[in-house]
């Protein structure tokens, strides 16, 4: 259980942040952000970079402003939307060509680039720019990408400092671990970026399709080597037990799109116990014929705004029929839920049970 | 100015009413209704029918319970979707024989049967199943169905007092006036229904195609033999300016999905002056390239829960990248501005003015 001071205020860990991709977490309104305790959430470089573009946001005096919501931000650094949207890509050592997937214009970021972009957004939380390989890389290839990450890292880090001096509240930066599978890389990743001294270390380059157990194990190859007073963040994860399981490996943030992109195709979560062990949860389809005529809420021990509102048969035939409000009210429930779970992780550890 | 007394409270006319076709407004809950002082909704008898169907919300306890609002729901009667929407529609004095768009299977809806599901559904107000033509039609045609439409109100208006007998909580019932564009025959449509003392009446038939000037002359020729003392309901329309005029010639309600569909398309109302004279509102597209920059809300006057939080540039941000998010708030702004309008046109009312 830990706290991070950020320029928008106190995050207590460990966290899950609601994505919002483009400005916006789909469907819901801050206000709704807010009314289920979201502490932080997180906003993608690449896709605001894209659309509506810098310039705008900048002129709405940053995205915090933009978007209406006033707890803390965390972006990416742009990275991995890089490497995993754009076309015709080229990497040097200066950094990243591509073009545009939405109008196929030329742009190239570099680790000083992202850095400014994120200090436009007004991000809370900045992270380095990374280069992150897919799954499965060869040893080789995986020690050059973590050496071009840690000197891109350096130099994100000498751009910040720059940004940063004379500004009152100072956001923070993280380095991101990289080493795809192995564990001596990524000790030699760790050391690389702990050695130029960061505010909090992201475990980058895993949930890309390796087995959940080469995660784990890649995740305690890497989180050994951090300091134990700065926050450690695990990119994309995960399913519920997952988190679990990261948590107790040291992980203290997270951030995935599995609880809103599941509640849009009527996913939805519901705990089984208290314990958060075993089987503690289970997933329904609302639009299984058993829901058809139940007049309960979905989980009628859950205190979320659609339990405490509506019927699991309602919010089924929302779906049935195509009516967006089943898709928000779902995403109300899931986000609930993982929030919750942490929480629920937060006391256990508080109370010396986790 | 008028109030009416329904089942689940009073309405104050006039008044405009929110569609919730297949049970929810599209993109908003019960609760943001409320907060912009939607007094009354109305939902689709014809798709409730179809999906989730009646069983479901009979065991529900009605379409309120259902959907979770406790103010007065109005009905239609499922005839202008059936008329629209069905396929391979059998017209006899009986009642009408079609397939249903959703599933293709046979149903058959008779004016007692219309009634009795209304009833089933808990609708505040109930209209009389009545045939709709389209425009332009014959003089005999409208003639032959008007004359229907009659038999069908009369034949209905008996099942609903079985119906209502005993009942503590009577919902009311209304006559709907067809006769196409012909005077004389909407002066018989009124009389044969005003015989049979309903507890309201709808302007039916209009504003199906036919020019507007056609729509305010039928409306008066309907007007004019209706009874003062029972409220009036011009049946999917309309325009702002449009509305205006019809309370002008006595209407004291209104449905319309201009303000929501036109919500979901980007395209919004704006109040230019108080006096509701002359071209007192404009419409803006807020994808265009002028509101990119504009940082300030939609109007800067309006009280609506979108101006008091998001900045003209946000929504068009949220409409060029396709977050549903935009689209909601968009059609909580066009709703806030045709009950506005309402509000102003009572206020009007009530100082003499209007």
């Amino acid at each position: 259980m830990g706290k991070i001071k950020t320029p928008h205020g106190l995050i207590e860990t460990p966290i899950f942040m609601p994505i919002a991709t483009r400005g916006a977490v789909k469907h819901l309104t801050p206000d709704e952000l807010n009314s289920f305790g979201a502490q932080i959430i997180l906003g993608n470089t690449y896709h605001l970079f894209s659309r509506p573009g810098l310039e705008i946001i900048k002129k709405a005096g940053g995205l915090h402003k933009f978007m209406n919501w006033s707890k803390p931000i965390l972006t990416d650094s742009g990275g991995y939307q890089v490497f995993s949207l754009a076309h015709r890509r080229k990497i040097t050592e200066q950094g990243v060509k591509f073009r545009s997937e939405v109008d196929g214009r030329e742009i190239s970021l570099t680790p000083e680039e992202s850095i400014k972009i994120q200090m436009v957004l007004g991000s809370d939380i900045i992270m380095s720019f990374d280069e992150c390989l897919a799954y499965p890389a060869k040893k080789e290839a995986a020690q050059t990408s973590l050496e071009l990450t840690s000197r891109w890292a350096k130099r994100g880090q000498q751009e910040f400092k720059k940004l940063i001096k004379n500004r009152r509240d100072k956001p923070l930066l993280f380095g991101i671990v990289q080493g795809s599978t192995f564990e001596d890389l990524r000790q030699q990743s760790a050391e690389q970026l702990v050695a130029l001294n960061f505010d909090g270390y992201s475990v980058g380059g895993l949930t890309v399709g390796e087995p959940i157990e080469m995660t784990y194990k890649m995740i305690q190859a890497t989180e050994k080597h951090l300091p134990v007073d700065k926050p450690r963040y695990l990119m994309g994860a995960g399913k519920p037990e997952q988190l679990i399981e990261a948590v107790k490996l040291g992980v203290d943030m997270f951030d995935c799109v599995i609880p809103t992109r599941n509640a849009r195709h009527g996913l939805l979560y519901i705990f089984k116990n208290n314990n958060l062990k075993g089987k503690f949860y289970e997933q329904i389809h609302i639009t299984n014929e058993k829901f058809k005529k139940d007049f309960r809420p979905i989980d009628h021990k859950c205190h979320c705004y659609t339990c405490s509102n509506f019927a699991a048969a309602y919010l089924r035939h929302l779906f049935v029929v195509g009516e967006s409000l089943g898709q928000r009210l779902a995403t109300i429930h899931n986000l609930y839920f993982y929030l919750d779970l942490m929480r629920r992780i937060r006391h256990s550890i508080k109370a010396g049970k986790f």
